[in-house]
C-alpha cells in the first residue's frame, strides 16, 4: 500500500526520505493560496525564491512582477504583497511572478529533491485530494509552518487532506494521525478554530479578514500548482 | 499571563528560546514512564546518558543500575530494558538507574539550558498539571518523538496537559493548540487511539501490551522527577 507522511516544519525535512515521493507544499496564510489563484488567474508561471537578493532583479521588469512579504508585511519596492485577492482580477496573466514569501518558498526550497512537487490549500484541495489519490508514490505533505513552529491551518490542511485519502495509504508515522485526529476536532468549526490560532491573529492586527477568509475557501479552484526547474506551472490533465 | 508552548520534536528545541522556562519532557513510551516509576519505588537518582559509550563505565557497577534500549530492544549488556514494570517491585531501591534511551535522554539533553526541567509522563499527569500551575514560569512542553519525528503518544500527553492548565496559559505559537485539538478528539478512547500509532505498532510487535496499558493510566504517582545537576531526583515538594 502507499504510504502517506506530514512533515510539520521545514526544520523536519530532513528527517525525511524524498526520493521518489510526491511532496505537497502547504502554506495557506498565504503563500501556496496565492500560488493557487495566481495561476488559476492565468499567471504564466511563478518563480518562487528563498530570498529578496534573488527578488530584487526581477523588480520593475518587463514581463515580471514581484511578490511577497517578511513578517506578513509586502516590501515597498514589491509590486505585489502576499494578498491571493490580488490576482483575482486577472491583471497579470500572462506574467512571471516571481514570489519571496516568509515561510512558503523555503518550504518548497527543500523539497526539491522529490520526485514532484506541487503545491496545496484549500482552495484547490479536491483537486489534491483526487491528485494524491490518481497517482502511485508515497506522499509527503510539507507544512511550511511559521519561522520553523507547527502552525495550525497548515496542520488542518494536512489533517483534511489525510482523512480525504483514508485507507488508500499507510501512515509512514504517527503525524498523519496527529493532524487527521486535530482536523476532525476542528472540521464543525474551520474558520472559528483557525481564527484561535497564534498567526492568524498576528495577521489579523494586520487587518487581512477578507484574505484569511478567501484562503480558508474549499476548492475554489481545479489547478494544481506543479514545480518544473525552478518554477511553478499548472499541472496539465 | 505565563505562555505555554509545545515542542513536538528534539529537532525543534533550537528554535525555542528554553532561558527561565520551565521544561517538561515527556517520553511516554517509556523513558519518562520509567523515571517516573522508579523514583516512585524508591531508586535513589536516574543518571540519564545520551550514548551508550556514557552508559557502559557504570556496567556492574556497585549501587548503579544500567537501564534502556535501542529500538526499543533491551541491550544484552545493560541490567534493564525500558519497561516501567521492572521497577514497581522496589528491588532497585536505594540505587542510581543510569538511563540510555533512544529518544527521552536526547529530549532531556537538548533541554538543559531551560530554568528547570521536569519529567512529565501519563502516570503522574496530575502532580505535573498541579507543579506547572502552582509555580510562575512560562512552560515549554518538550516531546521526545521517535528519531526527530512526531509521535502520538507524547503529543497526546502534552494535549492533555496543555487542556488541563486552558485560561491560565496563553499559548506562545499554535502547537498547544494542535495537540489540545488532537487530545479532545481523541480524550473518549484514549488507548484504542495510541494503539492506531506507528510507533504502538512497532512496540506492539515486541510483545509489550503490560508496558502500554502501564504507559497510559493516568496519575498512579504524586512524584515528579526533577533534573538536578546530571542527575534526576524528586521534586521536593
Amino acid at each position: 500500500m502507499r504510504k502517506i507522511d506530514v512533515c510539520l516544519s521545514p526544520e523536519l525535512v530532513g528527517s525525511f526520505d524524498l526520493s521518489g515521493k510526491l511532496v505537497v507544499v502547504v502554506d495557506i496564510l498565504r503563500a501556496t493560496t496565492c500560488m493557487v489563484t495566481a495561476l488559476a488567474h492565468d499567471v504564466a508561471q511563478i518563480l518562487p525564491v528563498a530570498t529578496l537578493e534573488e527578488c530584487q532583479p526581477y523588480c520593475q521588469r518587463d514581463g515580471f512582477v514581484t511578490a511577497g512579504e517578511r513578517n506578513g508585511i509586502q516590501l515597498a519596492w514589491m509590486d505585489l504583497g502576499n494578498s491571493p485577492l490580488a490576482y483575482t482580477s486577472g491583471d497579470y496573466a500572462g506574467k512571471t511572478v516571481v514570489m519571496s514569501t516568509t515561510n512558503g518558498t523555503l518550504a518548497l526550497d527543500r523539497s526539491r529533491a522529490a520526485d514532484q512537487v506541487i503545491v496545496g490549500a484549500f482552495v484547490n484541495l479536491k483537486a489534491v485530494t483526487e491528485y494524491v489519490k490518481a497517482q502511485s508514490r508515497d506522499v509527503l505533505i510539507v507544512c511550511a509552518g511559521w519561522k520553523g513552529m507547527v502552525n495550525l491551518e497548515d496542520s488542518l490542511f494536512a489533517g483534511a487532506l489525510v482523512d480525504r485519502v483514508e485507507g488508500e495509504f499507510q501512515h509512514e508515522t504517527d503525524a498523519p494521525l496527529v493532524v487527521q485526529l486535530m482536523y476532525r476536532q476542528a472540521a464543525a468549526d474551520l474558520s472559528g478554530t483557525v481564527y484561535r490560532s497564534a498567526h492568524v491573529r498576528r495577521l489579523h492586527n494586520l487587518g487581512i479578514k477578507d484574505d484569511i477568509d478567501f484562503c480558508l475557501t474549499p476548492s475554489l479552484f481545479s489547478l494544481i500548482p506543479v514545480l518544473q526547474g525552478a518554477a511553478l506551472v499548472p499541472l496539465s490533465d
